[in-house]
Parts: structure tokens; C-alpha cells; sequence
């Protein structure tokens, strides 16, 4: 029994402690903004309705917002009260009484399970409910306060008694509050602190002083650390490349060494694939079973297919798609190019807007000149062509299939199946002369050397 | 005073958590197959009589076996039923009453001094020995359980009494048994248990029963280790690259990062020699003293001599053999080439199946045309030669003592000592070509643009 | 009130730990070697003058220390009995009865506030004062033993009382003398012990014995932290990188993994800055605000103004400026170089000995052939030229202004603004004769393979 709920993710903090002239919850973590992680949590917890708080003028994150969870509705705080002020911003989506879920944007590690143990709490009963985490060291949280079974309040660290200060379970952040007795909860909270700020952690009090049902779900620790500062940033990074890791790794990837493997949030990778030390996966890439994809390889937006190989340093940029048993060596670099069945780049090579058909084979240093300055021109190259190293292909362009192009030629007109194409200079020879050059020089170089 | 040994390698294993095809104890371990790294650590203890249990129809494991220890006897488990059914299908082997070693192909880390612990505990005379190791955290390995001084069983974790419980001395899984009652005990194992299988475990048991000497001795956990998914492949990897790493600096060598540089099995290197960050050395690599391999450098097969120089961002690969003070540069890769004393490849050249004599320039952008499609061939670089930038030199073909090659030539026939030699276009200038260019190119992309 | 001060370095130790040829306080730490790195501290703890002690011979060592720290003098310690004999090789700089600080050339991660707390406490009256660290785990290390707030003595391990043995307050090494009373102490050290050495240590005892004012203060063990073999120079790497990210991070520079990235002790980085895992800093390398550096991307020397984008696999070489919103992609090397405001380099290509003038685009595989064999020359490319790829400029040689080079065109003449430069061979085709070539080849390594 599903209660329409909605999620409201707090996403206007100043975050002044990243210097960065980028909002903070725009930052990335695993190739993605953490906003947008937010998002994809709340979404993937069956939630399909978000409203998200941004700050004044922040454009930029609203359009990520509406990029990541289509159809949210972006509200902005217009000035900087406190969380309860916070999700009171989106009034106009709480007045819908959906049930209320509030998250934080700069959360990014909080998983879609957590959000659904919130809403279970609501299912079951609950008006507010809250996610806390046990911890050895709780100096410095919220505790919460648990009467009874039931949560009856949240005590800052600097409030609380020396009773409470042993209190291992703390606030994490999350709270879920009722269709039903948000709005009334929201608005009862008061600003009578030292900051003069409205805490939603309030709501909690609120609600068990008036006899309602408040609730805390555990959660771990790890899903709940914020970002505030650019180390807390990269801690964030290192769990969720911990998560990625440890997941490929579960579905039978090798990666020689985790650590130095980076991947994106959405890296999708098959089984018995290799990965050697020191990769780097960003957005959008697709490797099938038994690639094996070779240390210092950099890929975006790529598809590697079965039995490819690729790299050591290899670069894959977004639209490169690598068919079966495609090698892909040394010192190259692939963009928006279809390398066909078989094919091979083995060495200092830039394939961009071109095809390259199936068991082709590129020499060293071959270049694709797909830029005159203006507009991209492709580059196709036929089935079984065999192109001469240091060629460059100027695009457009084609070569036929099976024809070959003499090493050190400029290909500016294309090339006939079958034929042998070749621009290049003859080769003369000026005998002893580098005998009389050598002799030249070292008296210039001494001449100078002497000045 | 050494008995004939005889070690038995289970290696029938299915490793069904790795999801490989690949048969799990050929998975690789500082790249060498995890079979091989015990077979390895059977003969550094002085043994020389091996047999490789392996599954039905796995002549690749078979394969890697004979290889990694010539002579060795591979046995054919038809059915999994335990391990004491295991080392009895190399039943052949084992009537030759030489004491048994009983090791496994999945656990890679166990060194040759732990094996040499077993064959002392025979050799002192017991008939049946153990490895185990002590831990903080006994759950769910199989206790050793000593009564005075001796092995009295192995008990497994389910079947373990509260007392037994509490015991921290763990099965490490190697076994040794004494020729003369080898056979004997195993066959005296049954398969009375919850699974119906044969557990080489029991053989402990059933000496201490019969009287018999049975004795434990212990080991690091680490070394027992075993590999049952790719996680514990990884952190078999790690244990293995720490004892690489930690015995190179023990011998001088200095590694910037050592978390980043990831050695092979068999790496060589000498004093004085600078690693820097991320550097992968596959199987096959000698380092001589005082050279320097900077970051990014990726070596397989090749050896540096004294005073050489390679990388950031070199690729060394089967064959390059790189003389004293060779300097290899940026973006260079180098396959079966000597590469003579004081040569110079600075940047973004291939050169393959080729000699570099002695103090040559091979300028930025050289390519040795080793391939023809069908065939390699090899380029002759004599001593003293200067290379000029972006020359491909078409295989096979020769480069005399102190001869100049022009920059952007394509060499296609011998070049003689001490001549210069320039196959390129003349250059040619069409004055304020450019500028009607970019005018109509500018037209072309805006005609396009309002498409 | 502060007082001139004369800062000891102690720089004779062999180091055979090291199994180097390099002398131990040579060995390099964040790019500086270690003494280096002490005597900057010395500096910035705001101490104008210092001795450094070297061993015989040892000019290597002389000449970094005179370069680190113009001014300073340099003594030789003959024999080596000891820290105290050590420090009274400098006994000509001693009587200028200075405060002396008596540090390690091998300690490089003591910081100069640790060096101030020294001379506070002789600002504050001590004639002696020594740094101690807490450890839980004290074996090994000389105590410091207080008495009545005053330190009486330091008392090695072996020469340990039971009671003295838990004290958990240890030597750090690092001492202050007051001048007045420095040689008087200094001599009066004896060596009545099993090496028979003089041990500087035994300062404490000797003015605590004499109604001197002897005093500890507190510093964090990392800071003390000595290098005697590889393993400890990695350690102390370690540390000083932890410190370099942390700093950067702090302000608000990216790493996304921080543990990958390597920076010099003298790396300066704005905020904004983005860094990919794995780069590596050299000494001398300035990243203005807001610009990427993308993995795997090697710099030293180097400036990267606001904007610029370098990498993945991009080398900067000294000299390497890159202007704002500039590009360098992958496979570049840098060197010597303007790169100006918006120019784009962005594949494969090498830039030495030269100017690119801003918006200019510089095509995948051109090469500044800057090296004649004798001497570098220079390229200047002009602001909007287009340079096509694979072309190599032979330099001294200017491209003018909105210039173009034909791809793979090998200049060697200047070329004038707004023109169009070709030099390279005209494309001729042969049909069919790649499909006869292909019928040969295969009838030839058939044969060989009969052979």
C-alpha cells in the first residue's frame, strides 16, 4: 500500500567552505552532481514526485534539477533561515498532502533503501519519522531522543545534558513527515534559538508533544555524510568508488587494483572483463564480457565490445564504439568512430568521425584531419584496408575496401577498392653530407658557446 | 636429512563467485597464474616431484601445470566429493609412499619456508602435520584442537563444541602426511557428514586415533589466504604487491608511492633505481641500477640498463632492451628493439624490430613501418644517426653510421653512412589563400547553421 | 624579543640503510631533497643563520645546502662519535654564542612552528630544550624524564629504569642550547659509554646537573619521523603529500582522489581547480583558478592560466605557459612554450622552442622540429593560424598570422600571414594493386612458414 509521497530536497546552502564559484551541490561525485545522485535515489525508491530548494538566482541548479528528475518543481528560498524555513519554500508542493520526504543535496551517498524505510515508517503509522545513525563518537551531532519507543526529540550537542551527550544514535538528517499534519508540523516550528532560525529537527518535539507517532529508522553512517568542504568531497568520492568497485568486482570483473580504478555512476560492466591498475571511466561507458581493458586507458561515452582490447594508454572518447575484438593500442585516441569487427589501431593514431571497417588495419600514426577549421568531415575507411603508417586521411574522405595507403601519405581524394594510393615525396640522397653538416655545426655551436 | 616429497595440488576447484570462464586458479596474481605461484613456492622448498589435481576437461589448467613445473603428473578428479577425494584421484602418484604435501591452487600467497615447516614436522617424525594460524576472530574457520602437544582433530565450525569455540588456532588447509600411512589414512576417510563428501580434514583425526604422531605448525594467516571471488583475487593482488614493493626498497630502490607502482612476480631492479607514481611493470622486466622510471611508464618484457631513462608515459614492450643512458621519452613505444648506449627517442615514436645504435636522434614523431600487412621487417638505425622529426622509415631498410634523415620523409630504401637522405614535398605558398578560406568556410558553416 | 639564533644541521649521517650512492639527506621528498626541506623550515621559523655538517667529502651535499640556504656555512664532521661530537664541528659558528638549534637532515618533515616552540622556550629562560612527541608505544625511543616540570634527563631504552620504561613522552631529537651556556654543555659531554660516542642527548642531564633550566615541548611523532632506508623515505613521502592535498583541498581545489595525486613541496594551485586522478606536479608549477587537469597528466615547470583545460595524458615540460582557455589535449608535450589565450592543441603533438599565438589551432601530429642535433631553434606560429595535421615546422621558422599549413606539409620556410602553405607529395593511385600485393604477400609468408 503505497501512500503518493513527495520529495523535497534541500538544495540552497551556500556551501561557502568549497570557495568555489559552483554551487555546491553541483559539484560531482562519481562523474555526476550530487544533486542529481539525490534525485536518482529519490527515483529509484519509486517516488515520482520531488520539489527541490534552490537559492536565490541559482539558475544553474535548477536546471540540473529539472534535468535529473523531470517534471520536479524548483522553488527558491529566498532568504537563508534554517531547514524548516527551508522546505517551507516548496509550500506550494507540500499543500498537495503527499507525504513529505526532505533530503539533502549535499548528501549525495544516501541510497534508495534508506528513503524507502522512511516511507515504510509513514505506511506504517508514523507522522514524522527520522533516520539515525549509531556511531562510537556522536560529539558534535543531533541525538535523538527515544522515550518509549517512540522518538520524542532531537537535542543539539550544545543543548543536551550530560544524560543525552552518552547517546550513540544520532540525527542523520532524512525526516519523513505525513501527508496529513506536515504543513500544521512545518508551521508550528519556531525560531526561538540563538541564530533565530527555524531547525526542522523540531518537528520531531512538535509532533510526540502533540501525541503523534514519531519514529527512527536506522541508517549507516556512511549514507548520510555531507559535503560541506572539498576534502568531504573526495571522502564522498571514495565511498561511492568504493560502492562501484565492490559491485563490479561481485559480478566477476577483475580490477588487478580497486583503488586506482575509477568509474562513473553509470559505468556498465561485463563479467570476466579486465581492467589493469589505473583507469578512468566517465560518463556513459559500456564494456562487454572479456575486454580487457589495459592500465592507463581513459574512456567517456564508449562502448567496448567482447574480446577488445584497449589501451595501455588509450583514450576512448564519447562516441567511440569498439566492435568485437578490436584492438585499440598505444598513444591513440578514439572519438565518434565506429572501429568494426576485428579491426586495428595499435599505435599514435586520432580516429575521430570516421568508421573504420572490419579487420582494418591502421598504421602508426595515422590521422584522421576531421577539422578544417570550421566544420567536422568524416573519414570511412573499407573493410580490409591497410593504411601506411604516419597517413593522414583528410576528411571527407574514403578508402575502399581492401585498398591500401603507402606509409607518410596525405589522402585528400579518395581511395578505390582494391587500389594502392600514395602522396608522398621521392626519397634523394645527398651522400656525405651529414658528414660536411656535422662539421658545420659544431663550429657554430662552439662559436656561440664562445660568445 | 630430506625425504622424497611428493606435492599434491588441488586444483579441481569450480570457483563458480569468480562468474569466469576462465578456470579460477588461472586467474593471475602479479601476473602469474595463481596455479603456478604455488607450483612456484613447491620447488623453492626443495621439492621435486609434483601432481595437479585438476576438473574434468581441464586441459588449460593441465596445460598451465606442466608448464609451470615441468615432469609434474596431472590427475583428473572426475567427481567433486571433498578434498579428501580430491588428493586421492592422483592415487597413481601417491603408492609411491613419498610424503605428501597437500597444497591448493587457489591459495597463491603461501610461501616456501611454510612448506618447508610441514616436511620438518615429518621429517621429526609425525604422520600426519598442519598449517594453522592464529586469529582474533576464530567464526567460521576450523579449529585446531591440541591435546597435549598434538593435533587431536579439526573441527569444523558447525560441529564445534562452546569450548572449542573459543580456540584461535585455525586450519590453514596444507597438509602434509608421511608416505609410510598416507594412503592408509586417506582411504580411511569416509564421507559421513551432511554433504556425503571426503574431508582431508578427518585424516588428522583419524592418525590421532590410530596413535599416530599428528602435529600442527604455524603459518601467517595472510599466507592462506585463499581466492574464492574476484575481491579476494584483489586482495591476494595487494598482499602480493606489498612484498614486491616492500622487498624492492628494502634493496634501494626508491619508489615515490609504492601503493602505485605494481611489480610482476619476477621483476628485477636494481639499487639506486627511481620509480616514480604509477608505473606497471608486466612479467619479464630487468632494471639495472640508477636508472629512472618516471610516472606513467608501462614495462613488459624489457630491460634498462644503468644510467637509461624512461618515460613519463613510455610503453616498454617484449624485447625492447635499452642500453646505458638510453633516454626513452614521452609517448614512446618500443618493441623487440636494442636500443644502443646514449641513444635518444624523446617523443611519440614507435619503434619496432629494430636497432637504434649508439648515440642516434630519433626525433619526435618517428615511425619504424615494421608491417606490411603480412609480415614484420626490420629497420637498421646505425650509430650516431639523426632521425628528423616525423620520418617513417619503411621496413626493411638501413640507416648508415652518422647519416641525417630529413624531417617528414618517408625512407623507403638504405640510406648510406654519413648522407642525408629527404623524401618530402616541396613547399609551395599561395598567398592570401587563407583569408578567402575562412570567409568561405565562415558562409559555409552559417549557410549550414540556419538549416 | 627574539635572538639570534643559529640553526645546526646535522647532515653526515651514511645512510647505508639506504644502499645508495646518493648521500641520505639528498634523497628527494614532494620533489626537494631532504635537507632541503629542513632548512626552508629553519627559514621560515625566521632563523637567518646556519651550519650544516657534512660528511667527509661529502661536497654533493655542501652544494645543496649553500644553494638551499644562501649564507650558511658548511663544516665537515671528520669522524663520526656521535651527535654531540657531530654538532661540535661547527664549533667555529658555536662561539659566536648564538642560541643554537640542533636539527636532522634526515627528519624533513619537521615543521617551523615545532622550530619556534624551540626558541620560545629559550626566549622564555631555558638554556636547554628538546621536542618530545607522546606515543602509546614508547619501546625503542630515548624518554624524556620530567621532574618538578623540568627536564632532568634522556634516558635511552637500554639504560631504562622499570619506572622509566612506561613513561610514554619521547625524545624527538631536536634540541635547543641557550648561547651563553651552548659550548660549555657541548664540551662538556663525554663518551664514557659502550660505542664510545659523544651523545648530544646527554646536554639534558649535564645543565639539569648544573641548576640549568632544561625544558620539553610537545610536537606530533609524524614531524619527527627520521629516513634511514626506502621504506621510511616512501613513508615520509607519504606524509608530506597528505599535508600538500589537505592544504589544496583546503583551498578548494578538487581532487577527486586525492591519494592519487602528487604534488611538490612548491606547488601552487587556485581554487576551482580541478584535478583528475593521477597527475603528477613537479616542482615549479603554477594552476591558476578554474582551470582542469585532466588524468594523467604530467607537469613541472609549467603555468596553466584560469580556464585552460590540459590532459588526459598531457605532459608540460619547464617554460610550458599556457594562457588562458587554453587547450592541450591528449598525447601533447609542452616545452618551452607560450601558448596563448584560446589556442588549441589538443592531439598528439609536441611543442618545443615556440610561441602559439592565441586562437590559433594546432592540428593532431604536429611536431616543432626545434633540434637540429647542435642546437634548439624556435617556431613562432602566429594568433589564428591553422597548422594541419601532421605537420612537422622546422624551426627557426615563423607562420604568420591566420595562416594554414596543409596537412602533413613539412615547412621549413616561413610562411606569411593569411597565406596557404603545402609541402608534401601529390597523391597518385594505382588500381588493383593492393589485391595483386595481397596475393604475393600471402604466397610469400606461406612459404616462410613452410621453411
Amino acid at each position: 500500500m503505497s501512500r503518493p509521497t513527495l520529495a523535497v530536497i534541500l538544495a540552497a546552502g551556500e556551501g561557502t567552505r568549497m570557495k568555489s564559484s559552483l554551487s555546491k551541490v553541483l559539484h560531482a561525485v562519481a562523474g555526476r552532481p550530487m544533486l542529481a545522485h539525490v534525485l536518482a535515489s529519490v527515483r529509484a525508491a519509486g517516488i515520482g514526485d520531488a520539489a527541490v530548494v534552490v537559492g536565490p538566482g541559482r539558475e544553474d541548479v535548477a536546471e540540473v534539477a529539472r534535468k535529473s528528475f523531470p517534471g520536479c518543481s524548483v522553488f527558491t528560498q529566498a532568504e537563508r533561515k534554517g531547514t524548516g524555513h527551508a522546505v517551507l519554500a516548496a509550500r506550494e508542493a507540500l499543500e498537495g498532502r503527499k507525504d513529505v520526504i526532505v533530503l539533502y543535496a549535499d548528501t549525495p551517498l544516501v541510497q534508495s533503501r534508506s528513503i524507502q524505510a522512511l516511507k515504510a515508517a509513514l505506511e506504517e503509522g508514523a507522522h514524522v519519522a527520522v533516520l539515525g545513525f549509531h556511531t562510537a563518537n556522536p560529539t558534535g551531532y543531533g541525538r535523538l531522543v527515544i522515550e518509549d519507543g517512540a522518538l520524542a526529540r532531537i537535542v543539539e550537542e550544545k543543548d543536551a545534558t550530560a544524560d543525552q551527550k552518552v547517546i550513540g544514535f544520532c540525527n542523520g538528517g532524512l525526516m519523513a513527515l505525513r501527508g496529513e499534519t506536515s504543513l500544521s508540523l512545518l508551521d508550528a516550528i519556531g525560531n526561538a534559538n540563538a541564530k533565530g532560525e527555524y531547525y526542522l529537527t523540531d518537528a520531531a518535539e512538535i509532533a510526540h508533544g502533540r501525541g503523534l507517532k514519531a519514529v527512527a529508522r536506522p541508517i549507516a553512517e556512511e549514507e548520510v555524510q555531507g559535503v560541506n568542504d572539498r576534502a568531504q568531497l573526495a571522502a564522498a568520492e571514495a565511498v561511492m568508488q568504493t560502492r562501484l568497485r565492490t559491485a563490479a568486482m561481485k559480478e566477476g570483473v577483475t580490477l588487478v587494483a580497486p583503488d586506482t580504478v575509477f568509474f562513473s555512476y553509470d559505468t556498465v560492466i561485463g563479467n570476466d572483463v579486465v581492467v589493469e591498475p589505473n583507469c578512468w571511466f566517465g560518463p556513459g561507458v559500456i564494456i562487454e564480457s572479456g575486454a580487457v581493458i589495459h592500465a592507463f586507458s581513459h574512456l567517456e561515452g564508449a562502448r567496448v565490445a567482447s574480446g577488445a582490447s584497449v589501451g595501455p594508454f588509450a583514450r576512448l572518447r564519447p562516441g567511440a564504439d569498439l566492435g568485437r575484438d578490436v584492438k585499440v593500442g598505444n598513444f591513440v585516441e578514439i572519438k565518434a568512430a565506429q572501429v568494426e569487427e576485428g579491426a586495428k589501431i595499435s599505435h599514435l593514431s586520432y580516429i575521430g568521425d570516421a568508421r573504420v571497417g572490419a579487420e582494418a588495419n591502421i598504421g602508426a600514426g595515422t590521422i584522421t584531419c576531421n577539422y578544417d577549421g570550421y566544420l567536422k568531415h568524416r573519414t570511412d575507411i573499407g573493410a580490409g584496408a591497410f593504411i601506411g603508417s604516419n597517413s593522414a586521411l583528410v576528411a571527407p574522405v574514403k578508402v575502399g575496401d581492401n585498398a591500401n595507403v603507402g606509409a607518410g601519405s596525405v589522402i585528400t581524394r579518395d581511395v578505390a577498392g582494391d587500389a594502392l594510393a600514395v602522396a608522398r615525396g621521392r626519397q634523394i640522397e645527398i651522400a656525405g653530407w651529414a658528414k660536411n653538416y656535422r662539421a658545420a655545426k659544431k663550429a657554430e655551436k662552439a662559436a656561440k658557446a664562445k660568445r
